[in-house]
């Protein structure tokens, strides 16, 4: 069937599970929605130019976005992790209802048969590191920073009632290297960045050498733009930045907050940079936080202009 | 190692994992615990009288326990669930927290290679129906009634900082059919009782006719006592009830609000059943409606005498 943007707007809760979307040449499948904290929370299937197969993402539409169009805050995930997992265990909703505001909970990675993997957690499907690779076999599909910066946010504003003047980022783990490296090389693009347990160093570790390696090739001139921490020295961001990590974080040494904290002083970063006492990588510790990002972009996302919150 | 109460009351949050601890005889092993919201969310497994052999649980404590016993909120989870589920989406820890109260999560039935199973997912492993079954093969494992109303509360209050004097307990599906049954079936014990989306008369359903067949026989005088809509005709609950259920809940002919709605009504018993317009059977139902249970059970807890409550 047909979804007009009107439909969209006035009906899209009371759509039937497994609908066919066409508009614009456009292909969406809904894969589920479930009423939530008053609003929707969606799961729908794509074909992606960018990442030249089909793609799935969770979106949390609060009860506002039935009378127009609300801001968006974009949560990247982690190591292995699909669409669902924040969706189900972040406790996202909760607060992003209160504050009006969706949520777009992408995939890692592209997936399928026809997709490169690699038998490694942390290479190949599930493991995208938000970069477009150049590499073999991995150039024809990854290619997740176009996907999230570019493409994705192009389709929910034709689909869905959110208003991409109005974008947030934040991001766990893996998806937090993501949010930083999104929001500082996309200057413009996000209001506010957060991040939970954020891998803040990859060129300096094992969780990004190796897949910097195979993605973008052996030139590290190339990484640069994927290190948080070389970003936040070269550029910074033009927003308030918030980061949380676990002082009990069992990845540590893989993650080096202590190079981001560093490089955020060193440039007078506006931001906040907090070590939770106790607390370690699982979402058990992004839950706890995660009322403090919802209002921090929240801030950001409501304010009459950006300039007013840096 | 020894695990003293006294250790246990200062130092619970600093154990490492997988920890043995032998206590009063008895076997519990820490399996993970993560902070969470200022307190720990911890699972651990122990031997079971009750089931005859190792059960598993969760246990979300807050902060306050670490300085003095803490009231219980138990949650029973509904057909095809561990201890896991509701630990990890149904957002209560968020709630707990705020008002300082332990979170109970225990699985839904015995389990393991000796133990009897049933190729359905509504009998058997994960479908316990929280009754103490009579008939081969259930009998020699199935005692979730004993196992949830004097096995597991015993444990928690010789290992944990909780308070069994205060106790309250909730459930989703047939974990609302547990909490309604076990409230009304051991009156004094709980002090509140809420249900999400519940089995309301599993007697007049195929939730329950079925399985209270393999369980308990064929004499349905003894399914009586495990009917919520019977047992509120002829005992009601003595403090306050709470039930919500969705208007587009998939299984609303086998849940039967509308007996135990004609049930409470006819008794005239103190309790709120909500028909929650859009919402259906899912966890998103379930934790957009956590908070109100949460503080509906803490108005009961934190009261200085049950008394004041109903």
């Amino acid at each position: 069937m047909l979804r007009s943007e009107g439909f969209a707007l006035a009906n899209w809760n009371e759509l039937s599970f497994h609908q066919v979307t066409f508009a614009k040449g456009f292909f969406m499948e809904i894969k589920s929605e479930n009423a939530c904290f008053g609003g929707t929370q969606g799961v729908y299937a794509h074909a992606s130019d960018a990442c030249g197969g089909e793609m799935t993402f969770g979106l949390f539409l609060p009860e506002e976005a039935k009378l127009c169009p609300v801001p968006v805050l974009w949560y990247l995930s982690g190591l292995t992790c699909t669409h669902e997992n924040a969706m189900t265990k972040a406790g996202a909703q909760a607060w992003a209802a209160q504050e009006g505001i969706a949520l777009v909970f992408p995939d890692t990675s592209p997936r399928g048969a026809d997709v490169a993997d690699d038998a490694a957690y942390d290479l190949g499907q599930g493991a995208g590191f938000y970069v477009n690779a150049t590499q073999q076999p991995w150039g024809a599909h990854f290619r997740m920073w176009d996907y999230i910066a570019e493409e994705l946010p192009a389709l929910l504003g034709r689909e869905f009632a959110v208003d991409l003047e109005r974008q947030s980022i934040t991001g766990h783990s893996m998806g937090g290297h993501g949010a930083l490296t999104l929001a500082m090389g996309r200057l413009g693009q996000y209001r506010s960045v957060s991040a939970f347990s954020p891998i803040c160093n990859p060129m300096g570790s094992d969780w990004g050498q190796k897949q910097f390696t195979s993605y973008l090739g052996d030139d590290r001139r190339l990484w640069q733009p994927h290190d948080a921490s070389h970003q936040m020295q070269d550029v910074g961001f033009d927003g308030p930045v918030l980061i949380d990590t676990g002082t009990q974080d069992q990845f540590l040494d893989l993650l080096k907050p202590e190079t981001l904290s560093f490089a955020m002083a060193k440039r007078r970063q506006d931001g906040h940079l907090r070590m939770q006492k106790g607390y370690d990588h699982s979402y058990f510790f992004v839950s706890s936080f995660m009322e403090d990002h919802v209002t921090f972009h929240s801030e950001a996302l409501y304010s009459v202009a950006k300039g007013q919150t840096s």
